[in-house]
Order: C-alpha cells, then structure tokens, then sequence
C-alpha cells in the first residue's frame, strides 16, 4: 500500500489528445495493458529517456522518431522489451509498423514505449491482435483507464491534472505516471506522460521538460536501480490559443506548471515505492552547491541502513551521520554540520546534540512522513531528495514475484 | 548464521604478539568485549582507515598515534565512539592514558579501536575498569578470544592462521577481522589485526598492506555503507630472523601471503553479511581498466534488486543487465558484453543468449555460492568484487536491533 492518502484525481481531458486502452494478455489477463495516445496534427512533443547503457528498444525507437513528427505514442506493461538485442529493435519497429497501418500514419510518427520485466522477447502478436480495440476506444477522458494500463508493480494508479490560467488563457496540464521498483531515474522516471493544449515550439518544450525532471523525477529513489526502460514524455496539443514563446512572462508560468505537475507524480511514485511504509523527504541546505547538496542527499537515500532503520522508527542518527560521512564529499566541514529528524536537531556542529533527547527522536520517527534537514554550513545551495524506507516487502515483492 | 563451512582455524601464536581480552559490560554483560594487544619493543606497524569524513574519534588518535611508535592497541566493541565530538576525543585519548599507565608507557603509544553504535558517549569508566584483567591476561595464544571480543552483529569470529617458508624461514601471519553490517569497506575493513614475525620496515610494511587491503577489503561490500570506523592493522614483530627489504624475493612472496590472509578474512566478512544466505563472486573480465570493472563490479553488487532475486534463486538477469548498464561506465560497447551464472551464459553480445533456458539459470541460483562473470568485451583489466544477498534476515536485524 501506498504512503499516506494518494487519491487519485478527476482528470481533465485535454484537447487534441486522445487516448486508448486494451488488455493484450502481454502478463496480465484481466486488466488493460496497452495504451495508444494520440495527438492533434499541430502538437508538439518533447521527451527524456533513461541513461541506463543497456537501455531498452523502445528507448532507442523513440529516441530516434522524436525527430520524425511523432503523432503517436504506443505503451505496454509486462514485458520491458530490455536486454532483447536484435530480436528486441525489430520486434519494436514491428509493433510501430503495426500500430501506424491501424491509424494510417507513418511507422516513424510512432513513439514505443515498454515497461515490465527485463530479458523475455515481447510478444508481438499480442500487441497487434489488441491494436484495434486501443484504436477504436480513443478518446480524450481515458486518463484514467491509461494510468491503470501501464501499471507493473505499482499498487496505485497515479495522475495529476491542473487547470491554470496564463496570460488570460485557462490551460489544462493532465499527466500519469508508473513505477514502483528499479527507480532512481537518471533524466526521467520510469514513464510519465503528461499533456497540455498550450502552444509551444519544439525546442522550448523540450528545455521546459528538461528542467522539471531534473527538479523532480532525478531528486527520487526506491532503490538506487536506474531502469533500463525510463522515459518522461510531455506533449503539447495547441489546441489552446495561448502560445508560449521564450521571453514571455507565460513561460515562466507555464514552466512553473509543468514542474508541479512532474514533482507531484514523482512524490506518487515514492509514495508507492516497493515495500514503503513511510515518505522520507531529505532536504540538503547550505550546501556548497547544487551537485553537492543532490550527493548527500542521494548517499542518504541510497542507504539500505538508513532505510531500514526508517521502517523500524528507531531514531538510529548515526546511520544518517554515517551516510553523510561517505557521500564523497570534498572537503567536508565536519563542525559546521547539523542534522535534524523533523523539528529535532540530533547532530549540532558534527556531534551529538547536547540537548538531543532518544524520546523526541522516537516521536519523529514513528511518523509516517519524515523531514531530515542536514546543514552543510558552508553555502547557499539548497536540495530536496524523497526517498521511501526499506521493509520486509520490498524483500518480499523482489524476492517472491519477477517483475 | 555465515555461508558456508566458515570453522574458525587454530590459530598460531606469533612471537613478539601477546593479547589479552576482559569483559568491561559495554554492551555484553558476560562476553569480552576489550582487547588489549602487546608488541616487541622492535615491532613495526601499518595501518590504513576508513575514508568516511564522519570518521571516529578513536579512528582520528589512532592515524595520529601511528607515527609515534605505537606498542599497543586498545580495542573495544559495543561502542563506536563515533559521532560523538569533542566529548568522544576526550574520551579516545583518556582510555589510551589509562592503558599506557597500565603497562607503564606513553599515552601516545597506543592506537585505540572501537566499534559498536555510532552516537552514544564511550562508557570510559566501564573501560578503565577492565584494563587490569586485561593486560594481566596477556598472553600469545589469545587470538580466538581476541577474535570474539571484537564482535558486533557478527554471527561467527572471524580467523586465519598461515605459515609459510620465505627465503629458508618460517614466519607466521596471523590475524583476525570482525564485521557484518555497515560493510563497503573504503580503504579498510571494519576492524582487522594481523600479525607476523617477520621483520620489515614501517614503511615497507605500510605500502604491503596498502596494496593487500586495495584487493581485498576494498573489493567486498555486504550494504554499500561505508563505516566510521573501518581500520585495518597489520603488525611485523621483528622476532623471526626474516629481514624483508624492498627489492628481495621475499617481498614478493610476503606481500602475497598478507594479502591472503586479508582476501580469507575479506571473505569471511562478507560470509558473515547480515542475513546472508549466499555468496556472490562477481568477477568483471575484459575491461578497459582496474576501475572499470570495480565500478561494474560494484554497481551489481550494491543493487537490492540483484541481492533479492540471488535471495530468491531467482534467475532475473535482466537485474544484473540493468546494473551493468547504469555504471556509469563511459561508452559501453553493449554489444560486446557477455555475461554468465556460473558456467551458463545468460548475455551474449549484450543480448539474451539464444540457448539460454530458465532451467539452466535457476539451476545455478539455487547454489549457495555462485559467480557471476562480466566480460565487458574491450580489454584486458579483471577484477573480482564479493557480497552476499539482501534477505528478510538484512531487514530484521537492522530493524530490530540497534548495532
């Protein structure tokens, strides 16, 4: 179960995007597991993709057709289509070519995207046997249905719908998100897609995505493993006639937007994280700068002590003194430090607190949402890690079920 | 419990060594838990630390003690000392008064180690206490007590005793090493003592360790946490009539003796990983250089999500693919890249072996030991990196129990 009260929202159709579910059969039997997406002719989409060398064949599809005036996209669960070699980059363009004769468009006009366990051959004529019910059910309110589809591990679907106003247009930003297990995203999370009916050119989009990952889907972790199948895809329909240019005052606003829009999905995904039992967020201040402050907070992150030390709410500081102590960080001024679990401080100048008390560390700890501040005190760089703990069920899911 | 058959060896005394352990009731009410250790006036000795900025009291006297011709090492567990400021140097330094006053020598001949939790003052009194029984039980033949005085979440002590023929003498290298958690040793393990009757120079003998522990501590990790207190020391006793010089054959020879002796007890640790069940050799073959295949080597091995499915025997090698590729290693030739579980090759050209059968792979996990080998396909570079699987066992004991 996820952490804390995740509802999820009514979510605002967008115009110019319209969506398809169906269930191939790929893992699950019941629920829908492919979706198709497509987009008005005048759209613009703008993607990020997993660093992982090994990365997926769709990745390296979709890379590649971004350039291409994509008008499609076409995502399936249960099957990543990673670690698949030559078999895997055809069996990609197969489903592209497959999904491109159904909607009368072009094989390249078509993004693939594949998420679900790494190594088996996708099963290609599922897909294209379920292409036709996706197509015929397009529409612009599936959101909902498509945050469902393209769930693995996940236990709850997640998405995120905003209405705001620019420049006096009302716009509308409506996104879904997966991921559960194998997310320390590096440049996007597992999937995202998220849509708006705003205007706006390519390139800018492009930088608009870019900076919101870095600020969202890069500053969380589960558990350290960059999947090989991640990707953040944000189109934009133009079916608003707000158009967002790179001096206007609406892009900074429209900018802003999106970055909510993607922060808010990527705290879902911690929220659901493997096993999770609590939300950890970890904010590095007074840092020398920005790579610093992301190091200590992701070597805190990362550390299976420090998290299960979380689910257990035993207020073991040392663990989180530790963590910081080994983030390779040059240079540390070890006296200049302090940490605090919630309101507590717990490590005053890189000592113990003298006023630190095991009760007041225990009352933040048994909490289910938990603040660790550390002071580097020597700068003004300030930035915030989430992360989940570690439990007996991020064993149990790893070691019982092959996602 | 450890994996495997882990039969502590008798232990050879080494002339010029003599031990002597008590109980001072830091955290065991009953077992020992202070080792005092005596060296020949003409000993030399070497030591390397952990790299963790937050590193502990003890850690700081004794890197400074280490050029002032130590005779003594004072060790405790139960406690780290560390995280505790400038309370715990006090502390540090006033436990090694009271040793020298014991044995009549200088405060700054001795080297203290600890080990236990982090954040908690030195019970100092409960320490001085001890001394007397301790340095009255001195004697060569401690060393399996000593190896049990040391221990934490430590399941077995941990030992070798070899002796071997240099240069038409006998000498003896014996040593012990205690640690379970907190294990991704950077420069050192948690806490090792070795010891021999050769003689050789400090800084002979400091450069023989230095390269020992690189191969060996530095190539284990049961969590990925690098300790406070990590500390490796290697003592040369000067009593056998072996004189070691920079350029003779033996150096050769001793040099690969100690660092046997540190791959056995670099094992041992990670035999001993909490909650292990399995031993992992991961071995990177083929690789541009050194670093390159410890990066690899590491990256798998620090993935919860390789460690549970080893737990589970569950052949998921797209895991171990997934890791290879987020390394970071720079332009990765993927489609050169095999790798194999045990003799089964389960990527060939950095694609699904087309004989490869689930059969095959689970055959090999359901193994209590197993390699697995990464040929990176582009150079000559091999290194061998050893951790343990990631259990329900790792999540109860640091958990449930504050180490």
């Amino acid at each position: 179960m996820a952490v804390g009260p995740v509802p999820f929202p009514p979510m605002r159709p967008v115009a110019g995007i319209e969506l398809g579910t169906a269930c191939a059969g790929i893992k699950q039997q019941i629920r829908d597991d492919i979706v198709v997406v497509q987009m008005a002719d005048q759209a613009t989409i703008a993607a990020v993709f997993t660093r992982n060398a090994f990365c997926a064949a769709p990745v390296v599809v979709a890379r590649e057709n971004l350039t291409h005036n994509p008008r499609w996209l076409l995502i399936n669960s249960g099957n990543a289509n990673a670690g698949t070699g030559a078999q895997g980059m055809q069996d990609a363009l197969t489903t592209c070519s497959d999904l491109a004769s159904a909607v009368d468009g072009a094989r390249q006009q078509v993004l693939p995207f594949s998420t679900g366990v790494i190594g088996e051959p996708l099963p290609v004529s599922k897909i294209t046997a379920a292409l036709p019910e996706a197509v015929g059910n397009l529409a612009a309110d599936n959101w909902d249905k498509a945050a469902r589809a393209i769930m693995t591990t996940d236990t709850v679907p997640k998405g995120v719908s905003v209405k705001c106003d620019i420049a006096g247009h009302s716009i509308t930003l409506t996104g879904i998100a997966k991921g559960a297990g194998m997310i320390q995203p590096n440049m996007a999370t597992l999937l995202a897609f998220i849509a708006t009916d705003a205007t706006i050119s390519q390139t800018l989009l492009q930088q608009c995505l870019a900076q919101a990952v870095e600020q969202s889907f890069n500053r969380i972790s589960v558990d350290g493993d960059t999947s090989t199948n991640d990707a953040c895809v944000l189109m934009a329909s133009a079916c608003s006639a707000l158009t967002i240019t790179q001096d206007s005052a609406a892009y900074a606003l429209f900018s802003e937007a999106v970055s909510t829009v993607c922060r808010q999905l990527a705290e879902a995904i911690v929220r659901d994280g493997e096993g999770a039992t609590k939300l950890i967020r970890i904010v590095v201040k007074d840092a020398l700068d920005n790579d610093e402050a992301v190091l200590v907070g992701k070597t805190i992150a990362h550390s299976p002590l420090v998290k299960t030390a979380f689910f257990a709410s035993d207020p073991n500081w040392g663990r989180i003194l530790a963590a910081v102590g080994r983030s390779g960080v040059e240079n540390m001024a070890i006296d200049k430090i302090n940490i605090y679990l919630g309101a507590v401080c717990i490590v005053k100048n890189g000592g113990r607190a003298p006023d630190y008390t095991e009760a007041a560390g225990q009352k933040v700890m048994r909490e289910e949402e938990i603040t660790v501040t550390v002071s580097m005190g020597r700068g003004d760089a300030c930035q915030e890690v989430l992360t989940c703990d570690f439990s007996y069920d991020y064993v149990r899911i790893n070691a019982e079920y092959r996602t």
